[in-house]
């Protein structure tokens, strides 16, 4: 079955897509009888291009690559596309799929929302790694998908292409779940594991992060801890089937933790982890962000460096912990892909 | 829609199966719309059942827990099962799926094979935990199960409930495998664990597992690693498309392992593991069980006490490891709902 798609935001992970429906083309042809052809792309600064007939992946990676505009795709010919809006594209396009691969405005969730509901009001269905529409909108967008008889994934949230929505729907499905735990943000924990095995004190931790790519320049949306906040409320909402928002949830990040304190807790055999955690407690999630000093028997606290992990404690099963990465260009262009396949699967027996 | 289920061995794992399927019952026939009616159960021990219109599982259960024959369910009634074989009551049962819970028989796979051909071959799926029919048999059975529209499914043979062949088809599809590496077997991570952290010498450890239930009587199975071994036969076998036996990999016990080497390793920041790990090099399947000196920064080395863990390594997402139970009554009995859930999803859409 072919599928036509569209991308709204053509960064870092939309690239990883693009490069995997390319590498991947025949292997997913052959194993799952799942094809991709690209018909739009928007971004706003690199510009859109609507071929409703498919886009040349090659070629197309080939301008990327080397810094060029996508509507120099078109090599001088009218580009119709140039004079809509992101809007306009997604209502215009002929794409069965979006994926919303815009900036997470974790305050807003805008334009990533209405985005989203442009794509669900005309008929596509949404696979998005923004964590701001989760966040914020989860319920909403979710029932507009229904009514429409959509799919609106969002694997690539949290913990970026390595399954946690999927894990549980498929692998975990039957289970009550009594509690979440897990290490959300690799940047933090990359700082924390320095700061305890190479004794670095916070500032130079953050530094060598920001330095090997692992923290922004403003670093405050990691280490203050809104970035593993937003994670939280996603799966407190699509999990234990809350509705809140991350004001509901309390926040500490790691800048108030010293080197000492972590010194202290490993010489006492624990160890410092900025663990988000929710629960349900007389039908009320408790949602939180915060430094915990962990016992070494913990399954999160062998989790060093940028990696992410999560638990979930289960009625039937006790503790099931997934761990893999949480960020990068092609492991989070692989959620938009896996959600795309679990897309497939429903639509096809 | 409902499922009519036959039991062939009502020991630990069935038992767990039943108190799961009494228990959630609600839960699944709301959240899934599955409903399962045990109409047949026999055990070599126990007695059997063949009740076409349904087994009260609390009335069973009751008489199970109290050591009672399965054919005092009738209370003198005449039982027409306690008449047949296994064979005769997986043809006789109109059950649509057979959970095989016998014992693991890892030299022959028997009785279990046999039972898992009657069963497909009468128009039975077959869902089952037992190592013997999926280390020596699987291409072959899964071929069976396809030729007759049937489906054959394995979770629980590794693992326990944790998912790991699901975690890989929902939530890793795309993927290309490099290596698989596990701690596949509790028992002797129990064993290794103890003479780490308690400074117990092999004897000991393996005494108090002996204790604590978690080592048989004769614990040649797990202590030599030939548990491990047949788990590392099935998942290259279902993973990468091997065919080998277990007689074509490498297997080394933890029995030559001194408590020096161990308190050695840990001196220089390693620990030691039972790995079972499989990949394929030039197109042949290279696949063994032995203990390996890991370093702390290997997702397998904070594995401790009875857990289970299994790391893939991607072509996409690089390491994702999944950790949880490895054994259990429940555990495992969830590990049949799970398989019985994913052939729900396939029939279903």
């Amino acid at each position: 079955m072919e599928y036509r798609i569209g991308l709204i935001g053509c960064g870092t992970v939309g690239q990883g897509l693009l490069e995997i429906l390319l590498k991947k083309r025949e292997q997913l042809k052959e194993k799952f009888n799942f094809e991709a052809k690209v018909v739009s792309i928007c971004d706003k600064l690199k510009g859109s291009l609507l071929l409703p007939e498919g886009i040349d992946l090659e070629k197309l990676l080939h301008l990327l690559e080397g810094g060029k505009k996508i509507s120099e795709y078109l090599e001088g010919e009218s580009n119709e596309a140039e004079h809509f809006d992101a809007l306009e594209i997604i209502e215009k396009s002929n794409a069965d799929i979006f994926a919303e691969l815009t900036y997470t405005d974790i305050k807003t969730a805008e334009p990533a929302t209405s985005h989203i509901k442009k794509a669900l009001k005309t008929g596509k269905h949404v696979v998005t790694s923004n964590k701001g529409p989760a966040a914020l909108y989860y319920m909403e967008l979710k029932k507009l998908a229904q009514e429409n008889n959509l799919f609106f994934r969002i694997e690539g949230t949290v913990l970026s292409g390595t399954p946690v929505f999927n894990l549980f729907e498929h692998g975990l499905a039957g289970n009550t779940i009594k509690e979440i735990k897990g290490i959300l943000n690799g940047t933090t924990n990359f700082i924390l594991s320095k700061m305890e095995e190479d004794n670095m004190d916070y500032e130079n931790a953050l530094k060598l992060a920001q330095e090997l790519g692992y923290a922004e320049a403003d670093p405050t949306a990691d280490v203050e801890g809104f970035d593993a906040l937003a994670k939280i409320v996603i799966l407190s909402n699509v999990f234990l089937e809350g509705d809140i928002q991350p004001s509901d949830a309390e926040r500490e990040g790691i800048t108030s933790l010293s080197k000492e304190e972590i010194l202290a807790a490993k010489e006492d055999g624990f160890r410092y982890k900025l663990i988000a955690s929710t629960k349900k407690e007389n039908g009320r999630i408790v949602a939180s962000v915060s430094p915990q000093r962990l016992p070494l028997s913990d399954p999160l606290a062998g989790i060093m460096g940028a990696n992410n992990a999560l638990t979930f404690d289960l009625d039937l099963l006790g503790k099931v912990t997934i761990q893999g990465p949480g960020a990068g260009k092609i492991e989070t262009g692989y959620s938009i892909l896996t959600d795309m396949l679990a897309i497939h699967r429903k639509l096809v027996k």
